[in-house]
């Protein structure tokens, strides 16, 4: 009996920001029979939740454009860490009713026999399963693994943090108030200042009211950048950055979607990195995956498990949704970690 | 009896680049009784060379900006680097005759008690005193230390160095070919092409005649750069640079002169620091001293002796020619280390 199996499509380079319907494409043509569809010794799982992440951004590009992640390719689905139920598998690791994480199409039902590529959770943690795209997933695990590998932290020192709201910055801001270092955070609107209040900022502030060059002024210097963001706010850090600072480069939003009305902005005072000596170190997860999962899954999940660790989640009901979630991160509108929860159980 | 004691003065702070008799001002009105003068426990040092530094346009600033290295101070001498020969002394362990390294005032006679900014130098290395303000000084150090702590250079990779031809360029180029490294090395005239070829540069081009970005697009990628120019080479090398490329960011030349006829060039690219996982390095010599001062002197001075380290000098006659020395070195219009003879033995 074929059942839909909907899908979202790569449908169109954009410029600037992604346009929800015209970059992407909701699909519901194709179907599947879940109870015939051959798994040739692999397993088929019904995907519950995918994440929306900045870093997709960059996989929306002509292939002729190299970068580190592999361009989405028109007309497929888009595709990133999801989580999933299995509802058949011949893989005899893998039993109907596990639930797996791992890298899925934007599509409800899915059938791989790539067993290396998916983790299965367990189920005794008290963690929804949606958590594990985010505080126990690839945002926790880049705040985590960043900071453990490159932020030398000190008690006493103070970091600055933008996105401080956001899936990865606030990790971030609990890891460091754990050290016991000062914690200046940024946001766009007042909801999200008063959450990094609530999970300890010292100082909190909406960049959208006021100048991060000026709370930096007040408030600095700083040992410790984490930067989301780039542009005029790396310009402000650099400006307020103490000698030696460490300046752990995670992203720079607002360089992903310049156009015309949105143009390019270049920090002007990069003379500084050598006068204070300045450590500007670019990272990306997966390479760290190998040396710090283990340490990651025995520290964090638990962690969320008993509360220590705060978030928000902004779901969005079916994958219908996708292309304006994906657009509302770009631009910053999401509350808290974006996932798109494909389907109930 | 009294002997002319002539000083080079900071007479005025410089927009863009500094002008000769403008910013600094030559100054003969002073005297010294070389015999008779007090010494108080110290000694008094002719002096015979003084060095000329990129770095200095940074100290020619109001005192209200704050940067790494003391402001000089507006009508009294310029300092540096230099080499002196003791002609009285009150200390036990820095006789007449003895050469000394380190930091004095632009003039001819210093009388200081502070011996443990001076280092005597070994009289038997068959090493010419000026050399001690070059690759066996603080620009040799800069080099060595910078390359030692953070090249973490691997036999077959591919260094990029800009200013090839000046004294820590050059350095940098030999150090480098001796550990098995592909050479690209950038300067700004044929002749200074020349001679980075003459020591080991595998690619050695004159910026001025040909693309940084396109010499670096066929001869990359690059694994390190060594930047002396940041602006639009640093751009390029940011666009060249393989993943997980280490910057050394020692200087950035183009960045120190900026005036309305030669504006700031902000690198438009740094997006690439997070995709590649570059990690930009600033470094300062003086904090590195203690770590790597003893291996230094064991390493390269002997290299130098043995004729194991090539490097041009540029000397100037007379403390008179110091302001268009600078100047030079500002406009990179000098030809190997800047050196003021201040006088014969």
């Amino acid at each position: 009996m074929p059942t839909r199996n909907a899908r979202v499509l790569f449908n169109e380079v954009p410029t600037g920001y992604p346009e929800p319907g015209k970059t992407d494409k909701y699909d519901d043509s194709q179907t599947i029979d879940l109870e015939n569809v051959p798994l040739n010794g692999g397993f088929l799982v019904k995907i519950l939740y995918l994440s929306i992440d900045p870093y997709m951004r960059g996989r929306m590009r002509a292939p002729t454009t190299k970068s580190y992640s592999p361009p989405f390719t028109i007309g497929e689905p888009l595709q990133n860490n999801g989580v999933g139920v299995i509802i058949r598998s011949e893989n005899p690791d893998i039993k109907a009713g596990d639930h797996v994480h791992g890298f899925f199409p934007f599509q409800e039902y899915y059938v791989t026999a790539n067993a290396k590529a998916y983790r299965v959770l367990p189920k005794d943690q008290n963690i929804p399963w949606s958590v594990y795209l985010g505080a126990c997933g690839m945002t926790g695990k880049t705040a985590y693994y960043g900071w453990t590998a490159y932020a030398e932290a000190k008690k006493g020192e103070t970091v600055f943090v933008s996105t401080g709201a956001g899936p990865v910055g606030s990790v971030v801001i609990q890891l460091a108030k754990k050290q016991g270092l000062k914690v200046i955070a940024s946001a766009g609107s007042d909801e999200k200042v008063e959450f990094m209040k609530s999970i300890g900022a010292d100082v909190a502030f909406n960049y959208k009211k006021e100048s991060t060059k000026e709370v930096l002024e007040k408030n600095g210097p700083i040992n410790i950048y984490w930067d989301h963001v780039g542009g005029q706010t790396l310009e402000a850090a650099i400006d307020a950055a103490a000698p030696y600072a460490r300046f752990i480069e995670c992203g720079m939003i607002s360089q992903y979607n310049v156009s015309a009305e949105n143009p390019p902005y270049a920090p002007k005072n990069l003379t500084q990195i050598v006068g204070k000596c300045l450590n500007l170190r670019g990272f990306l997860v997966t390479p760290l995956e190998e040396k710090y999962r283990d340490e990651f899954y025995a520290t964090i999940p638990p962690m969320v498990a008993k509360g220590e660790i705060k978030f928000l989640e902004d779901i969005t009901e079916g994958l219908e949704g996708t292309g304006k979630a994906i657009y509302e991160v770009q631009a910053g509108k999401n509350h808290g970690k974006s996932i798109i929860r494909v389907a109930a159980e």
